[in-house]
């Protein structure tokens, strides 16, 4: 399960950073991409990308502004040319119905495989099973939405010494008692599988904000996540800057990782006034906060790190 | 004064070719550019340009395919980034403003230039002093218009050789003479400068088509053109097809060109279904009709010649 960076740039595209998409290669067996917005131009990243228009399955809109939805009505269009049957949902604020209508509406775009497009309420929870997405509302201009993907959780290791304490012997045993089962031994003695099974393993936890500025419900959302990818549209000279126009800076978005206690943090969302020589810069400002921080780049691959200390 | 071609694809976009959109870069002393159709990453395309933003002062579309049009809402609101002064307008079929007005409002953008779109009818000509744009109807799966860009015609050359057969010598009287005015020599004789000035040298006429299939509108506007950018979405093996399908072929392209008189043809809107190693064939099939062809690329530069035998 990885992410895969279609555009890290801010407000207008430039020729290193396209506007924002951000791909989320589901766990396999799964072969589903789910997108995380979809500016001007994602059609064109993802013919450079691993993914066709087909394995595209379901569109997360952050909020409408341009460079978060324009690419959605090319793409649409263009997922016609590789399938007619994989069906595509698209979830976002109020108002990515309407735009979508219109824009396909205006130019006769024919959708041929189902189409369904779904406005959401922030703080709702959307069940996938077996994923679950929950929402937020953060602080922007317009109703700004943060989405945190979570794996179901696995069940916990079997506790093979406490086993072997008590003269059990690996076999078919084990296996029911790891599954919860009781189980009752050749001398009568019962075991209850639960007593055998550590905790559960916690399935990663993914959180992807739309545009904020620091608010206490991106912390909130964030909480313990795995990775967390957070807008810093500008440098750490700019942090009041950014907090007036509803916008992060490096320093707010480490201060939110770290204040949710996630294990790493990706910056995108980044303004063209910085230079390339400038990224090492605006990451240092991070990692000052926050260590375990990345800058994005347009075509990178983040994998999910598994939660430290748990080997499944 | 020539066309910068920045999207020469059909239909979806290829990593070698974008979807549509032309450049007319013109005449000096004018610094401007106008634009014939907007899909989208047109943006992302003149970032690769020579041509700022700010340049862009009118948007032809000639129809309200995606492939055509996409790219609009993104390009005005970036525009903003690079002036809040330099107005823009755009013209076209019926039903631009409403995509436009849709778009820009879903997702607040805020145009800091003045924006004029205009709607227009097929037949109506366009004085934008000095220049004058034609347009006609052709025929597409939606309406869809040609337009024709006219430069003035420049004053005929003066006949140097009738006025020294008369004794005439080179001097002021030459300068006014060539500007029509009429003039008394020291001998009495009276010279009338419409006399000794060439038929008037027609300005350039640069011919850019929406997608069509072959048709009477197309060779009528078309007509006696420097140069003619037409589309050519199929090669010659399927122009019957393309008849059906409302588009043209290699093959419609090259006959359209022949029979309207054009000086040079330009193909452009090649589909995706024609890998590079093809288009030397592509072309070949026109030119077997129609010698003077060239096949578009993206970010080619496509100067519009002057009349052959006219030396202005």
């Amino acid at each position: 399960m990885y992410l895969y960076f279609l555009g890290t740039g801010a407000g207008k595209p430039s020729l290193r950073r396209n506007v924002t998409s951000i791909a989320l290669k589901l766990p396999d067996p799964s072969r589903e991409v789910w997108l995380f917005d979809c500016g001007e131009g994602t059609q064109h990243q993802l013919l450079a990308s691993p993914f066709g228009l087909h394995k595209i399955t379901k569109i997360f809109v952050t909020h409408l502004h341009g460079d978060h939805i324009f690419g959605l009505p090319g793409l649409l269009g263009s997922r016609s040319f590789s399938t007619d049957e994989v069906g595509l949902e698209i979830y976002g604020p109020p108002g990515i119905e309407e735009f979508i209508d219109c824009a396909l509406k205006a130019s006769g775009t024919h959708i041929r495989y189902p189409l369904q497009i779904r406005e959401i309420e922030p703080g709702e929870k959307l069940d996938f099973d077996p994923w679950v997405v929950k929402t937020t509302l953060l602080e922007h201009v317009l109703p700004s939405y943060g989405y945190r993907f979570e794996e179901p959780d696995k069940p916990g290791r079997l506790l093979v010494e406490k086993l072997q304490e008590l003269g059990v012997s690996p076999g078919p045993i084990y296996r029911r008692l790891k599954q919860g089962e009781t189980v009752v031994l050749d001398n009568g003695q019962v075991l209850n599988g639960q007593d055998f099974v550590g905790p559960p393993i916690r399935g990663r936890h993914v959180v992807i904000l739309g545009d904020t500025r620091r608010c206490r419900s991106a912390v909130e959302l964030s909480r313990e996540a795995n990775l967390l990818v957070h807008e810093a549209t500008l440098g750490a000279e700019l942090t009041e800057n950014a907090y007036d126009y509803f916008h992060s800076s490096t320093v707010d978005a480490a201060q939110t990782a770290k204040e949710a206690g996630v294990q790493t943090l990706v910056l995108t969302h980044i303004s063209s006034r910085y230079r390339p020589h400038e990224y090492g810069e605006l990451l240092a400002q991070a990692q000052n906060i926050f260590p375990n921080t990345v800058i994005a780049e347009d075509h990178a691959a983040v994998e999910i790190p598994k939660s430290i200390g748990e080997g499944f």
